[in-house]
């Protein structure tokens, strides 16, 4: 750990003492139980003899400021078993503990912080009046005591500290921008999936919204990939046991598989990942030099059993959907496509407009053996290529050794997304297994068989259930017009209008443009509040003054109206702001 | 059976007994056993005691020829068992008949003809030498006495027999051009798709030519479907047993579908159908009367346990993708929803040029209430219904009893196929248990709930696996511009060519033709032949006159060259024609 975590640690402790003296200060007859520090801050568990609610945390938080001022140390005391049980006489979960403390042959120490003192094994500030300034309560939650309903039921305050009051300021704001932004939340809002008990958990269930946008991404990743010199294939989600033998997925990774299913012709089992698939098609047929690279693509969807109380969201899920290919690559071709796909992912970044990424060379350890293919040549070459890959390309990278897959070296993009959260997107692997394994070779130009045939594993935009998470919780909703669901509303101010709204509807839907018309009997201003909560890039709303001018009255969802604008211009520069795949969605008027 | 298809088996079985003579008069050592009449012809099992080949079939057809001369009638002489088994004394296969059919009580028959006489239960022609004139023999193939691989490997003999030489003709031209056409043959010649026997079968391996394929087939079906105001959806490939069991395919359907996978929170099953998923998509919001039809249109596999042993090529497979949509309708609806799915699947033909189909109204049985809904009213009403659209739509149709799917009455379109093959492409099917198995319901215009959804199932372009397989015979693989994966082939006549091949070919990229450069050390000829091989619509023939006019010379897969083709005008052309998907490459050059 380093020094500032160690710190913000010590510092959060200090923190929940003084949480906890402020309740006996207010509420004297509370029973208190622990209060740890943890990630994101601290809590303190306590019984209350009455519930308190979450209008108290304010009150708390006022008496923990002023008792704060008369903290200038942590001073320990170290007692007896006896002597400690009879200061905490009535509380029987801090018996509880003495007790367990004792038999363990722990000594028994207590903290003394201005008149508080409390059971605690240490790990504080030293001058708390001086140093803990900067907190905050967050929430109330109920919490069984030692995480066991068959405990009683305690409540637990959540709060954090900081050092300076611009982090915790900070901290606030990525904390209430991921409330807003969590794709949970979102996606129900907007209708883009939903998860159906019936249908099973990590299942997505993706809506016609949450379909446009996922084939928006894969229409995208397959235009990108065409150009880039893929070809597609389309396998079955299923095969049979002899494969994952083959590939070794059985038995090294049947726990992490569906069980099998027995069959009149054997066992099959959904597949958990793409290669042996696109393995046994680079076997199709014989291969030549010339063949090399053969860059083999498919949006393949696998399923891993991952344990239902794990699952949530599109985060956690059972069922994922892959950018997947598979690039077969002779020695000498390695460098030059590892920067191809290395350039791949990072336009893909450019175009979503991120910038808070960086790259990480996960790198074998040659002591440990065991846990790689045993190639030091391979690997010695590999990592220096992908190092001068990275060098050449002039982008942000860290090395780090043991952290390599069993197959080869990989390139890990590593994220921190718009609230906070720092994720790995996306790797880069090269696998000088698969050729063995899998019996890959060509015919060189001497004609001679080559059984050097390296493979490039790479999934840029990741898999459609994360990716989609990250671009919900990184738009907050409010989508690029090509990417979002409904591009355009056309709200008519009264029924007159609506004729000419079918013709504007019709013109936009011709050009492919997906925009619908509010014909609701509502007042306009509902119908604006509507499409502004769906998040519509475009309304179009149209009167008398509009039809007449074949113009109409442009409003942007963040509330910028413009009037009077031409029709015919507006829908040449929808068409271009969609067709660039422009992250803005303002037009030029 | 109709009359003529009795006379048809009759002139066969005949056959049969003129090829057993033939055969006793070339080889008089043969041992004979038995020749049936079957749906295309017939055949005689012998065990010859010098293997024959394909090229005596000639032989034995021209002696047959000569024998028929003298036949003028079959006699039947009927025998007891002890003098049937003198006449076949050394024929072990007869002696194991006579014995059957002594043991079985029948009467024992021989029918003779000029010298040959055969054990035979009847069923000939009056007269052979003047009604057996048009026969043919086809082939050879190994078969089980009695079809049971424990006994000996007999020869078998095939032929056929019409009534008059034009029909025999029509038959071998039919045959010959399904075997040129066999989506097998074509699918592997062109790189289509393959079976892999490691992935298991009845699971197609889509290839890179085959996805392209089937890619544009299912962006058609987008496209005309998002102007039919269906909205699409992605569900995943399996559900708990709950959803199963909630729709019936559980127990009804469960030697079906493949079996149960085991996980930690309940029982997983593949799923066979997508309407169960869909359904639940539909009870995802509630609904009201202005939502409906709701049009949920998804191209989803599915699953199905067949046996091992009937899967073969794309027309037996276990996993299908379905051109699945269900829509959701009010009763007042179905007339003119069932109307408007009519005409998207005529529409679809037309595209494809596609004239030989009929309609087929299946309607339920009034008496076999145990296999259909009992809802009489619905029946009554949803079948005068369809009848009217058919009556109305003006298409050939015929009505069957007995034949409604249990849940409403369907339309089934019938297609006779280039090879002569007639097959349902198709079914729209209306379904009245749904709404009460899922409890569909929507909330009607005075805010009652109203359960009475009715739901059409239709896939108009089938699935993909049987959908591909019918284009591939129906165009022998010569695909319209817009479907064929690869379109259009460069030619340099020498490397000085390359740089304006790579040029022309860069455009052509740019614009999303499918093209590429032949840039072998082949001679031009070589490359022409490989790219007709290949089917490719077009060739560019690219050499210093075309390179210095900007011209190229033109050549059609089916042999056709047009010189000097200015470039941005073939371009303008072939845009059009992929564009509009026109069935004709041919552009006006």
């Amino acid at each position: 750990m380093n020094k500032d975590k160690e710190y913000l640690e010590k510092l959060r402790h200090s923190a929940a003492h003084l949480l906890a003296a402020a309740v006996m200060d207010l509420w004297p007859d509370t029973k208190r139980t622990i209060g740890p520090a943890i990630d994101d801050g601290f809590y303190y568990d306590f019984e209350f003899s009455n519930p308190i609610s979450a209008d108290d945390l304010e009150r708390i938080e006022k008496k923990m400021k002023e008792i704060v001022k008369n903290w200038k140390d942590f001073k320990r005391r170290e007692l007896s078993k006896d002597e400690a049980l009879k200061e905490c006489k009535g509380n029987e979960y801090k018996t509880e503990l003495i007790n367990e403390f004792s038999q363990a042959g722990e000594i028994i120490s207590f903290y003394d912080s201005g008149e508080f003192s409390d059971l605690c094994r240490g790990g504080h500030v030293e001058n708390p009046s001086k140093e803990l300034n900067h907190f905050k309560l967050l929430s109330l939650a109920g919490a069984y005591w030692r995480g066991d309903e068959k405990n009683t039921m305690l409540t637990r305050i959540y709060g954090t500290a900081f050092t300076t009051s611009e982090d915790l300021d900070e901290f606030l704001k990525q904390k209430e921008l991921a409330k807003e932004r969590d794709h949970r939340k979102i996606g129900k809002e907007l209708e883009i999936y939903y998860i159906d008990e019936v249908v099973g958990k990590g299942l997505v269930m993706w809506l016609p919204n949450g379909t446009i946008m996922k084939n928006e991404v894969e229409k995208l990743a397959c235009e990108m990939e065409e150009k880039a010199g893929y070809v597609r294939v389309s396998t079955p989600h299923i095969a049979k046991k002899e494969l994952f033998l083959k590939s070794g997925h059985l038995p090294y990774y049947e726990k992490d598989m569906y069980p099998g299913m027995e069959m009149d012709d054997g066992t099959y089992y959904l597949k958990a990942m793409n290669c042996p698939h696109h393995h046994q098609i680079y076997l199709h047929k014989p291969k030549s030099y010339k063949d090399l690279p053969l860059r083999i693509a498919e949006y393949g969807m696998v399923y891993r059993n991952e344990l239902s109380g794990t699952l949530a969201g599109l985060l956690r899920v059972r069922g994922l959907e892959m950018n997947d290919a598979h690039i077969y690559l002779r020695k000498d071709q390695i460098k030059d496509e590892f920067k191809k796909v290395l350039k791949l992912t990072t336009d893909y970044f450019e175009l979503f407009n991120l910038k808070d990424f960086w790259f990480r060379l996960s790198k074998w350890d040659p002591k440990h053996t065991e846990k790689y293919i045993n190639e030091p040549k391979n690997w010695e070459y590999s990592e220096q290529i992908l190092r001068e890959v990275l060098q050449e390309m002039d982008v942000n990278f860290i090395e780090a050794d043991d952290e390599a897959a069993f197959y080869g070296p990989k390139v890990d993009v590593q994220f921190k997304s718009v609230i906070g959260r720092e994720e790995t997107m996306s790797t880069i692997q090269l696998d000088f297994l698969a050729k063995e394994r899998f019996g890959l070779s060509y015919t060189d130009k001497d004609g001679q068989d080559n059984n050097e045939v390296f493979v490039i594993h790479r999934a840029p935009l990741s898999v459609h259930e994360r990716f989609m998470a990250f671009l919900i919780e990184h738009f907050g909703g409010n989508f690029p017009a090509w990417l979002a669901p409904e591009q355009v509303r056309i709200i008519p101010i009264s029924e007159d209008n609506l004729t000419y709204a079918e013709k504007l509807n019709s013109e936009l839907n011709n050009a492919r443009v997906r925009s619908s018309i509010d014909s609701n009997s509502e007042r306009m201003q509902a119908k604006v509040r509507e499409a502004q909560t769906m998040k519509v890039p475009y309304m179009l709303i149209v009167g008398k003054k509009e039809e007449a001018d074949n113009t109409v009255s442009l409003r942007y969802r963040n509330g910028k109206e413009v009037r009077g604008v031409d029709f015919e211009k507006l829908l040449s520069q929808l068409k271009d702001n969609i067709a660039s795949r422009d992250s803005e969605i303002e037009l030029g008027f």
